[in-house]
């Protein structure tokens, strides 16, 4: 046990186990933890309360920054402990629990959950479980991997719970920069201008008589899970370098771009280390989750510097980076999600946001969680924060899926989370639909020509031809607007002549 | 004509006819108008335009703040000049060629209009013609009712047409507030923390060699046509004040609430008015039209100050408010739409934005533009642009509609504008349903018991407690989903038995 990690002496009392630790944790509590994108996740308290829970069962409501690594949501499902969960999550176990309704699932835009407590709109936590680094001299917690949501939870908590993980290095500290907005009616501006401000403090600042518990861990994040660039995430890049060179030449966008912003996922990934082979130089980032590729682009002299709120790393490079954090700390800083996130900054700087599509509709409205429009994949994460604002719009996505028996593009999507008025630019490997200035009518037009798999161009013309003798500013025939999803819950393929031809 | 409105006196010999300016304007030129909200728009070149093009063909994209009175759109419709229009409109001709796509309108946040121009993302204007009360000493303008996207429009065309209206006192001067965000890379805040601050100019400050001609017009803004409060309208404003009070009493409110912000039209007029007999007081508001509530409640002492970038008036507040300005100028400012409305500053102010729905559906996605997902109304506006990032995102509507043909709330809204990340409180006249903090499930079961009309009632629950039984975390079946849609375009009203009924 590194005692020297815990700065303030009269702290070291407040050792104990974490499943003395877990204890705190009470039936029906709200309980905000640490964690976002899989990365600085408290780890050894909530596999103590799932231990605990298969003896004595317990409900709590569970609120991090974003998704849990070491299969935690998983566990703490099984275990049953989740009554309630937000602002997102990515595991399979907890994702069933909440499409068969056992778990209340309250997807939320990033920037806004601690928002809401601040304005006592939503329950602030009871207890919250953050892991860190080191607590200082002052008794503040310096975070680890991400800062998520931690230090609002830190500061709205009765008691806080620290988990000190070992195998992070104490060269993190320095990283962060905890900035938290104040309270209205008498609220100023986020006094950030440059993607590598630095506006807060290095450590969460709350009273140490709240730190109710301290408990050691030595667990790694979980790693990466972001697959390899394949030939069409790599025609996206390329689709999308393309795209930024005319605009740079058209003065819309310097030549270092604007500030980036890429959601978690492969495809995201794949774009930005398609930047690597591009002549673009002195690149920025102002993102929630810095990814390998953010990385790639450092080491290569492409990127100058990138703010987030979380490392999420494969194995290779979390080695990379880690073991020399102090190379890139002139290069990095980590913010609360609520300031990588916030509307007001995200507006300021312009921002580039691309994020991932789960499907698009002709006229541009995105679908980024729910398959058939009842199924919850992940969330909506950041991407809603970002495409409102941002100075581009951008949703990437590959234009089939199953092995074209889905399409990405259909006549209507089956769930709206961003509207067409939200949505600049559609990318999949067929093309690049710059969607700018056009009503629905020539949206359609150029979304059909260049971003449907030539399976679905056909139809896809044929239902908005047809719309459009039936009139309207964004043509659609109800009868047929949602049948490719039904076709696809039915008989596994969107389009019926296909079914068929596959029942046959 | 008044001469000693044009202080700047090389600028007299830039008055001309309105049909000698409307010369100024070419063939497919872009065309920044000033208006919003029926209120502040130029009218007398408009108008001339309207002539020439009854003679001449002419064909111009024309963007104002938003919606123009005098039916301009009307005349500009019927004499085909319109080949592109955004960003908001409310005239029946106008919407006629817009769903009949003869018009190709851009629905926006009125936010983003004049952010996209100053991104080189929508083309600028080539000539701007605006309404003023005066043209200053240093050949700056004074408008008038309104400043919608008037300053920015008038920044970026090469050349601009004043619009001097007489009808209109030259005490407005000073009423006004003209702030204009900075460029990126290096923009700053926006300065303003209090809805009164002021933190621009009163006049909008151009180069005065880009005026090319200047037109007298004496004709005043169209009347506001909104209604008196109904019963329903009362109801609404009822179940809002009993809400507000809880919200006080829980410590979510100030005593005086938050900055008010209230859409254009009779339901959201008629919620303000409501506020006149509740015990609130010292109210403030940060909104984008200020209509007739507005005055009531400043001059019953309730209110004491008001930000705005209109003022849209019946004719008995329009001669009350404007023959006696000068007492209400220290409790006034107009602004920018793009400051009215700007997402930094509704976040910031934490506003309270009550805007209208056209329907929403169980689980709380709102569409307020799209009649059977096909039909444009009038255009989002700034709906958007304040429920986002709202302190509480309102949304109001009778829960039936054509004699009750039609519920508001149905299975799946057939458009949407708003979703469930944005929509805190729903409201009609039989109750409200408060969805902070629910999950769909949750969402779904306090909108049908509070919102619905009784005889939707049943039919709606048996289409939640079905769609639960097939899972999902946004239950939905999609065979069913937009089928009360189709029975209203088929048969004329949502219910299939009723539409039986009818036609037996």
């Amino acid at each position: 046990m590194s005692y020297s990690r815990i700065r303030l002496p009269s702290l070291h009392q407040k050792v104990m186990s974490a499943a003395q630790a877990a204890e705190l944790i009470e039936n029906n509590m709200t309980v905000g933890m640490s964690g976002f994108t899989r990365a600085g996740e408290a780890k050894a308290v909530p596999k103590a309360l799932v231990d605990r829970a298969k003896l004595t069962p317990i409900k709590i409501d569970l609120i991090t920054g974003a998704s849990l690594g070491n299969d935690l949501d998983k566990q703490l499902t099984e275990a049953g402990v989740l009554a309630r969960r937000m602002p997102f999550q990515v595991d399979n176990t907890l994702r069933k629990a909440i499409n068969a309704g056992q778990v209340m699932f309250v997807d939320q835009h990033l920037s806004e959950t601690v928002e809401q407590m601040r304005n006592k709109q939503l329950k602030r936590p009871d207890i919250a479980v953050i892991e860190a680094v080191a607590i200082t001299e002052d008794g503040h917690i310096v975070p680890t991997t991400s800062v998520g949501n931690s230090a609002s939870f830190a500061i709205f908590a009765e008691k806080v719970i620290v988990e000190i993980n070992t195998s992070v290095s104490e060269a993190l500290e320095g990283l962060h920069d905890i900035y938290i907005p104040t309270y209205r009616p008498t609220r100023t501006p986020v006094p950030l201008t440059k993607v590598d401000d630095r506006i807060g403090t290095t450590a969460i600042a709350i009273d140490p008589s709240k730190i109710a518990a301290i408990v050691f861990n030595d667990t790694s994040d979980s790693p990466s899970n972001v697959t390899e660039p394949d030939i069409d995430t790599q025609a996206i890049a390329n689709h999308l370098i393309q795209f930024f060179e005319q605009e740079v030449k058209a003065g819309r966008l310097e030549k270092n771009l604007a500030p980036l912003q890429a959601g978690i996922g492969s495809i995201a990934n794949a774009v930005l280390t398609g930047l690597m082979h591009s002549d673009f130089e002195d690149l920025i980032m102002y993102s929630e989750v810095l990814q390998d590729s953010t990385f790639e682009l450092i080491d290569a002299g492409k990127m100058k510097f990138a703010s987030g709120s979380s490392i999420t790393l494969s194995p290779k490079f979390n080695e990379k980076v880690f073991s020399d954090i102090e190379k890139y700390k002139d290069k990095l800083v980590l913010r609360p999600q609520e300031i990588s996130n916030h509307p007001e900054l995200v507006r300021r700087l312009g921002i580039i946001g691309i994020n991932t599509a789960l499907e698009f509709d002709i006229y541009g409205n995105v679908n980024s969680t729910h398959v058939c429009g009842t199924k919850m994949m992940n969330g909506i994460g950041g991407s809603g924060d970002f495409a409102r604002n941002a100075h581009l719009a951008i949703f990437v996505t590959k234009s089939i899926a199953k092995n074209g028996a889905i399409s990405s593009i259909v006549p209507m999507v089956s769930h709206v989370d961003h509207n067409e008025h939200d949505v600049d630019i559609l990318v999949t490997e067929q093309g690049l639909a710059d969607l700018r200035g056009l009503a629905p009518r020539e949206r359609a037009k150029v979304i059909i020509q260049y971003c449907v798999h030539p399976d679905f161009q056909a139809p896809l013309l044929s239902y908005f031809e047809r719309a459009c003798e039936r009139g309207g500013h964004t043509p659609h025939i109800l009868r047929e607007a949602l049948q490719w999803h039904i076709n696809l819950e039915e008989n596994g393929h969107m389009l019926a002549d296909q079914a068929q031809a596959k029942t046959a």
